[in-house]
This record gives structure tokens, sequence and C-alpha cells, in this order.
């Protein structure tokens, strides 16, 4: 398994993370994303959307983090991380549904107005934040995982852009639900945290 | 199946679309989607996030159209529309991906500023629907169906929001390939159009 990675990247970090609870080690590759590497040939015949992660897994290419997610838990029969039973495959993709829009359009977006620069609305993107960690809160105060009754890839998927939405002016710590699932992300065995950067 | 609906929206177009497709005949519940409806219980107790498509199926309550499609697949076991094996799992979710992302940001949100008065960046989002509109011209001037050697999800996840873009101002027609995929698309059986509004 090959993985063209930022470290910096929380889409990046959701891959690593679940391949690192799987026991898989796959070959990093970094890419040079602020020299716009990803927007060139080689990583364009990848991914033409070009976009991080991409995984390769020998003559098989795969985009999109999420979906990367999916590929791995069917690749290795990771029922319990993705059940292909109708109602709770639905239950936890509802949530990589949420992490790919109200959580990038939020957390993420704010981020990358405030680290990065993006000209994007960090004051809008803090308000969706606002939005979806109220309803993640409502929900975590009754639940201890978010799709099913332990921890899924919805967890998994959900986590690395709240876990630094600190950098986006974002302050998870003011929804006690949230951050007491956060602990229970990071203690799950094989969890490991985004590198300092 | 009970389908909570906006007659003019693309992502609940691409649900009673796969019903049609599937030949199944949803009791559909129309929402006042201008009058904020979505916004307000009962719907919000169904869908906190207060968006539509929801889908009630007896108990179960899903939400999210793309999440809505991959349910049906896994309940009526139409492993033709969505197989489950890895690989081929992957291909037709990286498409659900871009109905989800880049043609929701594109034509789209073209379409919900041009028609709807949304504020929304009608330039920017036509730039964006040129660029998505590229890439698949040119991956289907060498496939005839978006993710498999024949119809599946991804199709259906791609089409709706395609074939109203000229409400946004993005002219399909000038991507021959993505114009002769779409008439694939409508010569399927069971193909249902969106109602004219």
């Amino acid at each position: 398994l090959k993985l063209y990675d930022l470290d910096i990247s929380g889409n990046c970090h959701k891959v690593r993370l679940f391949l690192s609870i799987l026991g898989k080690e796959p070959e990093l590759v970094p890419v040079d994303f602020m020299g716009g590497e990803h927007k060139r040939p080689p990583i364009t015949d990848l991914n033409p959307f070009g976009e991080l992660p991409i995984l390769v897994d020998g003559d098989v290419v795969i985009r999109d983090s999420q979906v990367i997610l999916i590929y791995l838990a069917r690749k290795f029969n990771a029922t319990g991380w993705l059940p292909i039973e109708a109602e709770e495959m639905a239950r936890v993709l509802e949530w990589l549904a949420v992490a790919e829009n109200e959580i990038a359009r939020g957390p993420n977006d704010a981020r990358l107005a405030q680290r990065f620069d993006y000209k994007l609305d960090a004051e809008a993107a803090r308000e969706k934040s606002d939005r979806v960690l109220t309803i993640m809160d409502a929900h975590l105060a009754d639940n201890e995982w978010l799709a099913l009754g332990r921890a899924t890839l919805a967890d998994i998927a959900c986590y690395p852009y709240l876990a630094v939405a600190s950098e986006g002016g974002v302050n998870v710590s003011s929804y006690p639900h949230v951050s007491a699932w956060m602990k229970r992300v990071e203690a799950l065995p094989g969890f490991v945290p985004m590198p300092a950067g």
C-alpha cells in the first residue's frame, strides 16, 4: 500500500489513522502541497481532481479520503468498522457524509483560512462549525460512538479536523460530549495523532 | 418507503430516479422548502441537519441523498448498481463523492445562485462546473458509464444536477461526451426526469 500524503492534512490523517488501527504500514509518499505538486502530473495522472490523499494498492488507485476508508474496510473485511447490512452501513456512511460536508465546510475551512491563509470566510466557517458541533454534542450525549454501539469508520472520519479545530479558532472544548468522545477515539488501540506541524 | 421530498431538488431527484429504476413506488411527502419547513420540527426530528431528502423505511430513518442511494442498493441487494467487492465499490463511491463535492459546489451552486437567488458566487460556481465537466468529459470519452462497464449508482448520483445545469448558466452541451452519457442515462429502463418546475 502506497499513500500519497500530506502530514498536516486531516483527510490524510484519517487514512493513516485507520491503517494504523488495522495494523498496516503503508509506504508514505509526501507530496509538496504548498508547491502545488498535487495539481501537476504525475499526481494528476493518479487523481485528475488534484487532491490528496491517494491510495495506490498494486494496480488499484483510489482517490477521496472517505472512499479510501471504505475501500480499506472492504479489502480487509473489516465489517466491524463498516458493516454491509443496509441500515448499519447507512448509519456509518451518514457520518462520513458529515465529515465530507459539514466538518469540511466548518472546522476545516476555518483552519484553512486562519492557519493557511486560504481566501475563505473564516467567520462563516466558524458559525458552521458551531452548528455541526451542537448537533454532534447532542447526539454524543446519548451515544458513546457516532454511528453504532462501537467505534466505526464514522468516528475515524469525523475525528481529525475536530482535533485541529483550534487552529481555525473553533473551540471544541466547549462541547463536553464531543470532547469526551474525542478522548475515547484517542484511546483506541492503534490510535496515532496528526504529527505536530 | 416514505420520501420527504422537494420536486425541484436534484438530490431528491436522484433518489426518486433510483427508486423508479428499482420498480419501487415511495410515498412522497412534499416539504415546503421555501417556507423553511425542513429547518423546523418535525422534519428536524428526522434529520437534525435540516436537509432533504429523508427516507423513512418503517423504523429506519436515513438522511443524505448519497447515503439513501447506498441504503436502497443494500436493502434490495442491488449489487449490480453498487457492488460490495472493495475495488468495484470504491469505483462507484468515488463518483458519489464527486456528486457530493464537485457537482454540488459547481452546477448545483450556480443554479442556486441564478435560479433561486442564493447568496453564492455564481461565477466561481460556473468555473468549478467547467473544471468538473472537463474531467468528466475526458473520462467519458473512453468510458460508456462513469464507474464500471455498466450503469451504477455513480451515474444516477451525478446525473440530476447536470440535467438542470443550464438553470445556473452552465452549458453542458459543450461537453460532447458528457452529453452523450446523459442520453444513455435517460434511456435507462425506469428513468424519470425531474418534474418541470
